[in-house]
């Protein structure tokens, strides 16, 4: 496995390969890498020649200064897990390799897609500097398929429009959310939710679990359901910042809830802010599967 | 020579290219097609294995509906002088097959380099559209170097800033401007100057021609090059819209005159606008190689 820290020499490491046309996976992270980046890896060692695994905190994308200080930097753990799940190449850029002084690109969408849930609580920016880094990785890497987790559900749609608008050569391959133990999703954020607040952060599941529940006892209406979901949180003292049933594709709200809608929230826990989302299922398809 | 007019068909006519490893050179162009195009296709035939071109009036780039209107089609025409060139596919994509319903991406560039000059008087939205087509041409085709003319030299200019801040693998290859036999830059606007007009035209080289010759005169104060420079439009009773000498890569004025400015103008002429520029060479050099 190979660390490299310029755009330069991951081009150079990756010429061999694309002159052999081999498929290249490509796995974006933030570092410190969970189960959930590990399930990405598997995916794109199973389905690809070589595995690309960029670890590049983004400043762009965080609204919060204190969130991306805090953003845990876990370099050395990181080398290991990728080197353990095969990866190929570690890209490991610094800030001033990828955003030269003066830049001003900015890649953006625009409309309810990134306006709306994170977007409406984050700002719009946020996935603004998604989309911009995610381009110009996928320009420095250009992988033939591209992993991103279901735990970021709306970002993982942003980055299909992205790539469909943009005509990009890449496909998007969206895995599905790695959960501990006792259900709570896995998430780099994780590592500063300790104590009470690690029972507390429970509350997510719970209500995403409510909300699964609720419609598997009948309940099709999306206000009474996600009342329901909200109210599953709160022996776990946790209120949500945004809860909400939605369309899986366009992220609008529904009215009556059908298999297939998403189940959208955020919450703060403690000093941090978690998300998390579960698509409702037809229960009688699961009942006559069973 | 194979013509095209999905970004599906194009990517299936393009893949034993790839596969075979031929450098691909794209011409990517607004049709109405002249002997500057032309410089770009023979540029593209000597240099690469396989020639693009591309015919899209990119309705986004037009601050001026009325522009946009008026834009010469001459698709049969283009055709036949793409074959002449040796171009091997010409892509003719449709408005709808570019932009989808609901599009909303945008692929911008901020600061002087798309604010000044032509951004400042057809508003910076003209760059917005200009490299956002761009950025999606480049992703359909893929090629390994793309040729723009030197006519248009602050696009030229905005898609190199492009290609660099978005890293992506392609490089910009920008072809000297041709003239007429009397100095007129080759434009596909210059379809509608007629008469009168065509002489009128003739301001804008006129001017380009003072600047360099006040140069080798030992003029060297920016301001009073300029005054000249306008001066000598006047007998073609033609008023710039702009006329400055600038730095030929930030595009920011310059104060004093040196080898390498560059001087540039737009000017109404009858029903259209037209830009030109020139860089300004050194006296001494010439005289000294002659």
């Amino acid at each position: 496995m190979l660390v490299v820290r310029t755009i330069a020499d991951l081009r150079e490491a990756l010429r061999p390969a694309r002159r052999e046309e081999a498929s290249i996976g490509f796995v974006p992270t933030m570092g410190a890498l969970h189960h959930g980046h590990e399930a990405l890896m598997e995916r794109a060692r199973t389905e690809c020649d070589v595995v690309v695994l960029s670890i590049f905190v983004n400043p762009t994308q965080f609204n919060d200064p204190t969130d991306l200080e805090r953003y845990p930097r876990t370099e050395e753990a990181d080398v290991a897990i990728a080197e353990k799940n095969g990866v190929d190449f570690v890209f490991m850029p610094s800030a001033e390799e990828m955003y030269r002084p003066g830049s001003t690109i900015e890649v953006r969408l625009d409309g309810p897609l990134v306006d709306s849930l994170e977007g409406a609580h984050r700002g719009s920016d946020h996935f603004h500097g998604v989309t911009t880094v995610v381009t110009k990785l996928f320009n420095i890497v250009q992988p033939e398929v591209a992993y991103f987790g279901q735990k970021d559900a709306q970002q993982a749609l942003v980055i299909r429009a992205l790539v469909r608008e943009l005509d990009m050569p890449v496909r998007i391959d969206v895995v599905q959310t790695v959960r501990e133990d006792d259900g709570l999703a896995m998430s780099s954020r994780n590592i500063h939710v300790k104590g009470r607040d690690r029972e507390r952060a429970l509350g997510l599941k719970a209500a995403l679990d409510e909300a699964q529940s609720a419609y598997d006892g009948g309940e099709r209406d999306a206000a009474a359901l996600t009342e329901r979901a909200v109210a599953a949180m709160k022996p776990f003292e946790v209120v949500p910042e945004y809860l909400a049933i939605v369309d899986r594709v366009t992220l609008q709200p529904v009215e009556t809830v059908e298999p297939g809608a998403l189940v959208v929230i955020a919450a703060p826990v403690g000093p941090v802010r978690l998300i998390d989302n579960t698509v409702i299922k037809d229960t009688a398809q699961l009942t006559r599967s069973a």
